[in-house]
């Protein structure tokens, strides 16, 4: 959205013309609320003073209300004055959803993302330039378009698709059929399918703390709740399991053993190996989130959990999200036969499946072997940037914080020594541009931690969002004296 | 899954090690149920003797026991003799789980529709020779594949092709902006949304009887209870709405105006405004399901609701899956952005955001004109193949049954007049290879009707299903006296 500079109108009632059309046309309806007016200040690219006259202009017109502490509300609209139609309260409705919003800052992030200008240094994803473009749209330009493609899936998701993640997981010890995979639109999905269909609320969930799982309340709106194990260098810690178990009978345990989110750690294997036997002692299912594992930057990573899981105690997810292309959205899900069944009932409840034409496509990069080709440059490329990373922070942090290497994957998560505040270090990183993932998004007793990713921002990027943070952390940390 | 015939393993045999090798690599842990014999038999293309042996012997080997009333249950993994390894009780799991299974109907249905040699005659999607693969593959090589086409997308999809959405619903009468739109995977995932985001346990849904949402758990699931309203020629009558909305508050209205499913009956245009003005002066929000728009067979029907809706009161949806392509699974909800922001929000910790090559290629569709091409094409094949199915009706049924002609959409709502039994008919139909959806799937008391389909079926199918059709209904009708 535009303001035009060059017209007669003055800015102010541009901006009085743009709330009316958006108040007109219902989408800002009576009840709702304005943004707030520095955030409009700063889409419409106009000072604040503007939007306050604006404001003053609408509530004038008795088509605004600013109530203290609530923001500005809309409260009627011109044909609700003109006749006796009455919007519904869709404020209220808003809030009447049993599902959770996104934390605040993670709404904040999700769109600041867009922002252009923005430095990307959390970013869970790789750079633009690391992604196959090229050839995707060869495979596409070949890609023979059955008349199946376009039409409905089965409920478990295209079978030749099914077929070629059974070949490609049994590369590293997953022996399994394509009636027990389910393609899914990405990791997180398998995880709201799996909170809807296989646990009942009050369920506790163990996984690492920290974890990305606590960044994200697919799990909470669902109503379950968390126990956080503690991690050492091996990854979690089984001791504490089994006595959880016991007084939770409920309980399922999720990990990411490979490279995980947020700390960059990689699961040993012989940690693995307790793991599955604490697992098989209190038969406690495990979800293995095991999308990094293409990531690796040294050496392969020990074979997944499922590999030794000849009990079905598994449930094991997998994606192309991180090594090929979150863009496609395909995942998969492989876990004893029930347990697929009813998870693809409510796939196809929720969404009658995944986009056939991004199956089509993942099915051509494995079965071209275009993946394995891909993964070994995005793996050469992924080591350059951590390799760069880690320099500069030799360089530049020093003195004010401590980090390990991480062995694959796109994390590095940082401790910063001087106190800071989370939350103001967030805020003014972003005033200038540096958009940044805090501890606290993974574990809400990290508050000196950032996890840094090397995946997404340009060399350049990293060097200057380096040295920015350095800057705000030394600022902040002086003021806080 | 085939045994092989030729092998001097015994049939039963190579039936136990299938089932030992599923056991053997967790597929069925302990404690699953094996696929009934009649089923297996029927997917291993054996006599159900053959099943039997096998059964019994590998019962003799303690790994499954049979219990009455609850089919074959796997006991034991050869792991877990050997091994003090238990799995996890995912049994208990799967009936754990907060969200309903799908209609057992309904995901027989979901099943059958792949088996080879069917004939689908209720199935709500276009014909494979229907769907546009020379177009979609020609477009696909002229894809203009950005890199951020391959990465995560903003929350509410792909702005351009929110920008062709808008242009497009401005075609009929909608005004709205990219802003107030949001991508999802098809209107099923719309309407999932909706149920957690925006409704609370205990809302009423008031909705045409019958209607495709009885069908699906998508709101049940969510704790919602339904109003069916009686539908005459014009479509939902409102009388009953207002009395309704004031015992229950925290009430919406789902309607589906556009050849309604499964009825496929037009919303007059009078109706239309008469629903409005009621809504209006109750204050209740409206989801308009507008995925049939563009299959009108004679002349275009009448303004959506939401092209007349000031106040702000309709949740717009609409999708390419019917006119265009299921596969593709991209559908747009549009209403009042803070309601559009809720759902963004919701949809990406669902999954992500769409597969954008799907909404990238939806886009091309709509950017093109192929779309109003395509969609005019589809119109002219659907108008040969309804007066085809009419015609065929005329010919078999006028002794059997009743229905009316529909204007657009897919479906013929057949009113059977021998007394027949539901479950009975589907049950020999899909013996007899012929797939039907029975009215009961729409509204328990419509056990007298089908909704007939003649978007799917080849002539010569509908044809033999027909036949094959009355022959059943002739068949028990008279067992029945």
């Amino acid at each position: 959205m535009c303001l035009n500079r060059q017209s007669s109108i003055p800015l102010y009632e541009q901006v009085v013309n743009y709330v009316k059309e958006k108040i007109r046309t219902g989408q800002w309806p009576v009840g709702s609320r304005l943004p707030a007016q520095r955030k409009l200040a700063e889409w419409l690219k106009v000072n604040r003073s503007t939007i306050s006259t604006a404001f003053d202009e609408l509530a004038a017109q008795g088509l605004v209300k600013s109530a203290h502490g609530k923001g500005t509300v809309v409260i009627n609209n011109t044909w609700g004055l003109l006749t006796d139609r009455k919007p519904a309260n869709w404020q209220q409705l808003i809030e009447a959803g049993h599902y959770k919003p996104n934390l605040a800052i993670i709404q904040k992030i999700n769109a600041a993302e867009f922002y252009p200008g923005i430095i990307r240094m959390g970013t869970g994803e790789l750079s633009p330039d690391l992604l196959p473009n090229r050839k995707t749209s060869e495979l596409l330009k070949n890609l023979n378009l059955r008349s199946f493609s376009l039409g409905y899936c089965e409920p478990k998701g295209n079978r030749q698709l099914r077929e070629e993640i059974a070949r490609y997981v049994a590369g590293f010890g997953i022996q399994t059929a394509p009636s027990s995979i389910l393609i899914v639109s990405g990791a997180l999905q398998a995880l709201q399918l799996i909170s809807i269909g296989l646990l009942e609320r009050g369920t506790t969930l163990l996984l690492e703390k920290p974890s990305y799982l606590y960044s994200v309340n697919v799990f909470q709106s669902s109503g379950m709740r968390f126990a956080g194990m503690p991690m050492d260098s091996e990854g979690m810690c089984v001791d504490k399991i089994e006595a959880y178990k016991k007084n939770t009978p409920h309980s399922m345990l999720y990990t990411i053993p490979n490279f995980h989110n947020p700390t960059g750690r990689l699961m040993s294997a012989a940690r693995r190996k307790q793991l599955l036997a604490v697992s098989a002692r209190a038969r406690l299912p495990i979800i293995e989130d095991d999308v990094y594992r293409e990531l690796w930057l040294g050496s392969p990573p020990p074979l997944p959990l499922k590999a030794d899981d000849h009990a079905g105690n598994v449930l094991y997810l997998g994606s192309l999200s991180k090594a090929l292309s979150p863009g496609l959205r395909i995942g998969w899900v492989i876990g004893p036969e029930p347990v697929i069944d009813r998870l693809a009932d409510l796939k196809m409840q929720n969404d009658y499946g995944s986009s056939n034409l991004s199956q089509e496509i993942a099915r051509a990069f494995l079965h071209t072997g275009a993946y394995a080709t891909h993964t070994a440059h995005t793996r050469a490329q992924l080591k350059i940037r951590r390799d760069y990373l880690l320099e500069r922070l030799d360089s530049l942090f020093a003195d004010l914080a401590e980090w390990q290497v991480p062995t694959g994957g796109f994390y590095i998560w940082l401790k910063v020594i001087p106190d800071i505040h989370a939350a103001a270090l967030f805020q003014e990183a972003l005033k200038q541009n540096v958009l940044l993932n805090p501890g606290i998004l993974y574990d809400r007793d990290a508050g000196q931690y950032l996890r840094l990713s090397y995946s997404y921002a340009s060399f350049d990027q990293m060097d200057e969002a380096l040295r920015t943070l350095r800057r705000i952390i030394l600022e902040q940390s002086q003021r806080s004296f």
